[in-house]
């Protein structure tokens, strides 16, 4: 291997152990079975393989590749900006800000072609305009509603989360596939609004 | 959505659910910082990304997403049969055994042609014979060795592992990448072989 060469490989090697720091972010919501919070790394684990085997519900024909690996690397920038819960009240831009920075110096850890290629997924991710980003949000939401409701709402009664934010978070996921956003609302959502898990504190649309 | 593809979502569904339980299977590997150990979910989340960032280094050219999904559901028998240390002196066929009890159960959760289409994916990850089963064990192997190296050699140490083992154990890697089989061996395993983390029982080969 050439002197160019090792060079590009110790930036790889370089990017892939500062990753490892994914694994310490942890998550607001809870494993299947309660005992502890998720982490970042986890949870992109568990999206990847989501959408080989639920891409068939996509409202449009996607990148398979594109749409995991978007998914693989989408939150790693919380390495340095922390990770914000769903239905916590920070700014957006503020956090958007502090995301913008590590993405890039994260990222840029990388050579320089592998780190635009990265860069550019992840702002696609947040755009959440392209038919991936749209699919890869829809995972990104009904992953840690299964999680949820598996664990017997923990996450949401912790929170003392209400309806009218689960409906608000839930605007995009729609947008990468109906199907599963109308299982997830009439077969989690309400379930575990009649549970009392999720505070009601403004009716379904139908209603 | 029709009863029969609800039926089908929920079998899917299920797997989804079911295969959190890889989260809490740990590996005999630590982090980076030495703090923990490694679990399945997180190792395979690493090794997804390290696919797609070092395939440029794969002796042949390979199915990248082919490689990806190979990686991210190549542990979930684990759920069942547990880790086997790399390292550890279990009957190779005993594990294998239980693995393959493990694949028929937990991929068979599936609806039947996305549990055949996964186990036909284990199996072709275990047989390593394929050009992506090749390039997904060099990784299988090289990331936890990166891992060793940041911490130190913690892990070989605690085990107390000796070089002839390593050898052994990585006879797969050039199979899959001769570039970075060479790179280990001259920057991760002889160096941790000089600081003593892995104990010298066979001279390297060139000596």
């Amino acid at each position: 291997m050439d002197e160019k060469k090792l060079e590009r490989l110790e930036k790889q090697l370089d990017f892939i152990r500062e990753i490892d720091k994914e694994k310490q972010i942890f998550r607001q919501n809870c494993l299947t079975d309660g005992s502890r919070k998720e982490n970042d790394a986890e949870h992109a684990w568990h999206m990847a393989i989501m959408v080989f085997l639920l891409s068939e519900y996509s409202n449009e024909e996607i990148d398979i590749l594109k749409t995991i690996r978007m998914l693989l690397i989408h939150d790693i920038v919380e390495i340095d900006a922390g990770d914000t819960y769903a239905y916590a009240d920070v700014p957006k831009s503020e956090q958007h800000a502090k995301e913008e920075l590590a993405a890039q110096r994260i990222f840029g850890i990388l050579p320089k072609d592998q780190a635009h290629e990265l860069i550019n997924l992840w702002y696609e991710f947040e755009a959440g305009e392209s038919k991936e980003a749209r699919f890869a949000r829809t995972m990104d939401n009904l992953q840690p509603m299964l999680l949820n409701d598996a664990s017997k709402g923990k996450s949401w009664e912790e929170h003392k989360v209400v309806l009218s934010k689960v409906l608000k978070r839930n605007e995009p996921t729609p947008k990468g596939s109906k199907e599963l956003w109308n299982y997830a609302k009439e077969r989690i959502i309400k379930k575990n609004v009649e549970r009392g898990y999720i505070i009601k504190d403004v009716p379904f649309e139908e209603e």
